[in-house]
C-alpha cells in the first residue's frame, strides 16, 4: 500500500479493473490522464532520480510559411503533421539503448494492429537488430501491459500473411507483462525491463 | 582516392583546409550542403547498411491552433519553436547507446561556446553518467571534429567559472579526434566511435 505524506492512502487509478460489475468501466481516457502523461511524468522521474534518461520526441512536422515580426519570436504560420519514422521514445537505462512506442485502444476485446505503421515496425526491427531493448506499452482493458518487439511482430507477421489485424486480448495477456500502477513512478516499465534483460530472476 | 561509378575521381568538399593561399576558405555553410544534410545522409547510409540506428530529432515545435479543413489535412495556423530540453541526435551501435549534438561556426579562431545551451551540457552529462556514448560533432576552421562530451564539460566549466567563453582552435585540435569527409558515409563518426570505444587500438 502506499501513503501520501498525509499517511492518507492512495488510491492507484487502475486496480478497478477487477470491478466486473461496473457499468463504465473506467478506461484510461476518461481519466483525465492520457497514456502519454502518465509516461512524461515517469521519466521525469527516472531523471530527476539518475534511474535512466528517457525522452518523448518531438511531434514531427513539416514548416511551411513561417513570420518573422519585429521585437517578438517566430511565428509558424503554416505547418503539417508528418509520419514520424521511429518511435516516440527512446533514452538509456544502464547503458543499454531502451526504445518504445505507447499505444491506447478502448476496444474491449482486441488491440488493433493498426495504431501501428509499417515504418514504426520497421524501426523497431532495425534497433532489435543492433541489440538495443525495444518493447510497446499498451493501454487496453484497464491495464498497461509491457510486450517485448520480437513478440509484436510475431502478431505484426500474422497480419501480413491476411491473418487476424489484431491481438486478442488474451493473446496479448499471455506474450505480455502486466506494469503495476503507482504514484511515482506511475509506469514502472524500467522495473520490467530490469527482471527481464538485468536481473537473474525469472518474471512469470 | 575514391572515384564515381563512372570513373571520374571524387574531390571530398573539405580537403582544401591547407590551401592557405585562398582568400575566401570554403567554409561548411557555403558550399551548399549543410552538416545537418551530411549528417542525415551519413546516417541514412549506416541505417541501409545496417551499421547503426541513428536519427535526428524532429525540431520542438509548441502547437497553438490547428486547422480541419474538411477532406484535406489538418493545417498548424499558429506555432512557436520551442528550445531543446536534450541533443538533436541519438540512437544505437552495436548495442550501445549513442547521443550527440552538431554544431557549426564560421568564427576562424574559436569555437564559442554560446552554441551550447545549458540544457544541453545537462542532458549529455545525464546520459554520460548513464554509460552512454556521447560527443560534439563540431564543424569549424574547415574541418569537422569529435569532441567527447567529457572534453566538452572541461572547456564549459571554464566557462561557467568566468573563464574563456570559447574553445580555442589549438584547444579544440588537441582534444578532439578529425572526421575524415568521405562520399559515403560523408561524415564517418561511427569509425572514430569504434576505435575509441570497441577496438584495442589506440586513435593518435
Amino acid at each position: 500500500m502506499i501513503r501520501y505524506p498525509n499517511g492518507k492512502t492512495f488510491q492507484p487509478n487502475k486496480t478497478v479493473s477487477s470491478k466486473k460489475s461496473q457499468k463504465q468501466s473506467p478506461s484510461y481516457s476518461n481519466r483525465g490522464m492520457t497514456l502519454e502523461d502518465d509516461l512524461n511524468e515517469t521519466n521525469k522521474y527516472y531523471l530527476a532520480n539518475q534511474i535512466a534518461v528517457i525522452h518523448k520526441k518531438p511531434t514531427p512536422v513539416q514548416i511551411v510559411n513561417v513570420h518573422y515580426p519585429k521585437r517578438s519570436a517566430a511565428v509558424i504560420k503554416e505547418a503539417y503533421f508528418k509520419q514520424s519514422s521511429t518511435t516516440d521514445y527512446n533514452g538509456i537505462y544502464k547503458g543499454r539503448y531502451i526504445d518504445f512506442e505507447a499505444k491506447e485502444t478502448k476496444n474491449k476485446t482486441a488491440f488493433p494492429l493498426q495504431n501501428f505503421h509499417e515504418h514504426q515496425i520497421e524501426h523497431m526491427k532495425q534497433v532489435a537488430a543492433q541489440g538495443g531493448i525495444c518493447f510497446v506499452i499498451i493501454s487496453a482493458f484497464d491495464k498497461v501491459y509491457f510486450l517485448e518487439a520480437d513478440k509484436l511482430f510475431v502478431f505484426w507477421e500474422r497480419k501480413e500473411k491476411n491473418g487476424r489485424k489484431s491481438i486478442r486480448k488474451d493473446e496479448l495477456e499471455d506474450a505480455s507483462f502486466p506494469i503495476s500502477l503507482g504514484y511515482s513512478p506511475r509506469i514502472d516499465y524500467i522495473s520490467i525491463i530490469e527482471q527481464l534483460y538485468f536481473s537473474q530472476e525469472t518474471v512469470d
